[in-house]
């Protein structure tokens, strides 16, 4: 296990009493990132962390802390959490222990810091940062196998799955926060039966499920990361939907990858739960004896004992007619980080042992977070079998893929034995109809 | 031929004599932008504009126009490019306009502007915008052709080429101005008869010839960019080196495409031809009659009878051994981007139809310019055959892939009857050793 500090003792209670709740994401051993404002104002957007149902306004606590927990919360009063990003494991950890420890019971910077507090209810957020690249990998092996499956039947997992780290680079242009609403895209289809593609809206649109990766401090061109060093580099986690077309992949993808169907719309969840933060979750990484050993940039004791990370992580539907009838959101799935076939040390050493330069803000999509059991599928392809099988909703509708209207939400905690509950609140999307010019 | 305006005409001449030469790639009708200081200063980048062998300063010229040439003129002045992209080309071709009249033999502001001029010997170029995302295109089939024969000999153009304008998204970080120098990369590579892959500094480093085209105006996540409205958005041209490893690119790109085959450096010329400038350059977009015709978001009159581009491009090397002895570069090829299989409206009309949204200063690579003819190979694998015949150098060296110090140069121009030339200048840039811990 990682040497933890004591902002991860469960016995920390907090002044604001929303955050002593067992069923609260956001108890005083979290403390993640976000930037927000409050909702349908002007206000320039600054860093907030949330507490309980509150939000700590970080711009409107300067001048609280000294030392390297000032630096950071001075950094955190700007529109985008990059410079922060940049500073580094040190301050980003100064700055959480300050907090922690101003925000336990009987703190002497309660008065000051109620004073910064923002009701969640009240606030709207924005990209905590400016993403310069986005990459996405490609980590679950039982989402790669049965995905390719139904796109290559007779060659589902490559040969070259079990040692890189696949992945490749998406768009950041159209990544947007929680709450992002999108056209149903258009795009060149072809059945397999037919004799020329044609422009039609997307008949198999799909949801991903991912964990976000966000890079804080970054490397300069050339030098590549270690993998023991790169807790250093990581600044933290997010819930990430990286919608996809099914049907314009299907035609487009050879041979240099996926495409326009995937960077039509991409959604994070508001807040970054700090590297810090996971690591009482962090645990051993497994192979298959029968599975080849990572090649040695991508193997080190620390890895295989604390690589992986259990983060239990859900999808939920609701549909227009749920939403017209006041029914909450429906569970389709649950999985687990955990069964990751890469660990995020791997991805990020993977990623710079060539000199590719990461930068403060660039971020990672984990893959989709499939299972290994059927109804752990992290997509609606998966859990459609392809399209084949129905997907059954508690109120009677149906589904192999979504409709107009679909609103996607997915959530995310950690928790052990402790009883402490690490959430990551929740991304949620919707479906708009596609473009008026678009052909049907 | 698309409707051209005064600042075209071949007969004008500037007051700078050394815009006038007939072999300058930066006359009066030219005028590209670029981010430039003196070299060797802590000067802020600003805007610039080549003319003749000079550049004038962009910041210095401030207050010297009026009306949307001004508007465009104080956006200049920024340290990147991004803002004035962004105006739109309203306001590009104002104050181009403006630039050409006070340029001309005789102009009144020859006194006021020769106080903004800055020798190119002495000025250094950064990237001229802060590049948000980066897409590479596919789009010459010859290249697409050859390439494919090598990867999938018998299957080397896939059944979509002729229908989808084939891109990926590439990583922007890495990008960097001409003079760029990089590290050969590392990375798992695998002998098709090996067991196992392993860990190695890449054998077999390439470049690619290629296109770069800058978007100015962007538009909205879920509004398409109409075929015959992509001039609104493209802001210009330059040369850009996309650097390869194919034996990283080999043993990694299925499924998903290519990543760090491609993600440790790309390199692009410092001046940005505008898209105005090269109206003259327009031409006739030919498809074999055998070759399916475009689908309709893809087709349009105008696309037919001037989407393709003349614009001529060599590549040369210059070895370590040959800068030592004073050797000039030595030509490796040339070709032209009428070749291409899509045109640069068709690209932009393509990425957007799926609602994807650019940005302004987003880049494009056109992919490899390679034309039908063998010795038109825009990289070292087609030269080279993959590996098997040796490209032999007129000092008596030899290569088939490159080696450490090898200095690859690409150039570029427009030129018709009409004697005028429109210049790219040059891209050049250095391969260095591996990382001392690369393994060999």
């Amino acid at each position: 296990m990682p040497v933890l500090n004591e902002t991860h003792n469960p016995d920390l209670r907090c002044w604001i009493s929303s955050a002593n709740r067992a069923t609260c994401d956001f108890p005083i051993q979290n403390l993640p990132f976000a930037e927000f404002r409050r909702k349908n104002t002007a206000e320039a957007f600054r860093g907030g962390v949330a507490i309980g149902d509150q939000i700590i306004d970080l711009a409107a606590a300067k001048g609280l802390f000294s030392g390297e927990a000032a630096v950071g919360l001075s950094a955190c009063a700007e529109p985008t959490l990059n410079h922060f990003m940049s500073l580094g494991a040190s301050v980003w950890s100064a700055l959480r222990l300050a907090l922690s420890r101003a925000l336990r019971e009987a703190a002497t910077e309660q008065k000051a810091l109620e004073k910064c507090l923002v009701p969640q209810d009240e606030a709207e957020y924005s990209l905590p940062c400016q993403i310069g690249d986005y990459t996405d990998f490609y980590t679950s092996i039982f989402h790669a196998t049965r995905v390719g499956s139904l796109f290559r039947p007779d060659n589902p997992l490559l040969p070259n799955y079990k040692w890189v780290p696949i992945g490749y680079h998406g768009r950041s242009s159209s990544i947007d926060v929680s709450g992002q609403t999108f056209r149903r895209p258009q795009g060149q289809l072809k059945a397999p039966d037919a004799e020329a593609p044609s422009l039609n809206s997307c008949k198999r649109l799909d949801y991903e499920l991912e964990v976000g990766i966000y890079i804080g401090k970054g490397n300069a061109l050339g030098e590549p990361i270690a993998l023991d060093e790169t807790d250093q580099h990581v600044f933290g986690y997010c819930l990430f939907n990286d919608w996809s077309a099914r049907d314009i992949q299907a035609w487009e993808y050879q041979p240099l990858g996926p495409f326009l169907a995937k960077n039509f719309a991409s959604t994070v969840s508001p807040w970054i739960v700090t590297n810090e933060a996971l690591l009482p979750y962090r645990t051993e990484f497994k192979r298959d004896a029968a599975d080849p050993q990572p090649l040695a940039y991508l193997a080190s004791a620390k890895n295989t004992q604390q690589g992986a990370l259990d983060i239990k992580l859900e999808v939920l539907l609701q549909t227009q007619q749920m939403r017209a009838q006041n029914q909450a959101a429906t569970a389709l799935s649950e999985s687990n980080f955990v069964y990751s076939y890469w660990t995020v040390a791997q991805m990020v050493a993977h990623h710079t042992v060539n000199g590719c330069n990461l930068r403060p803000g660039d971020f990672f999509g984990s893959g989709t977070q499939s299972g290994p059991d059927e109804e752990q599928g992290g997509s609606m392809l998966e859990l459609s079998q392809g399209g084949k099988k129905s997907i059954q909703l508690p109120n009677g509708e149906q589904r192999t893929f979504l409709e107009d209207g679909d609103t996607v939400v997915m959530r995310g905690y950690c928790q052990q034995s402790d009883g402490v509950r690490i959430g990551f609140g929740e991304v949620s999307s919707t479906v708009l109809p596609a473009h008026e010019s678009a052909h049907d």
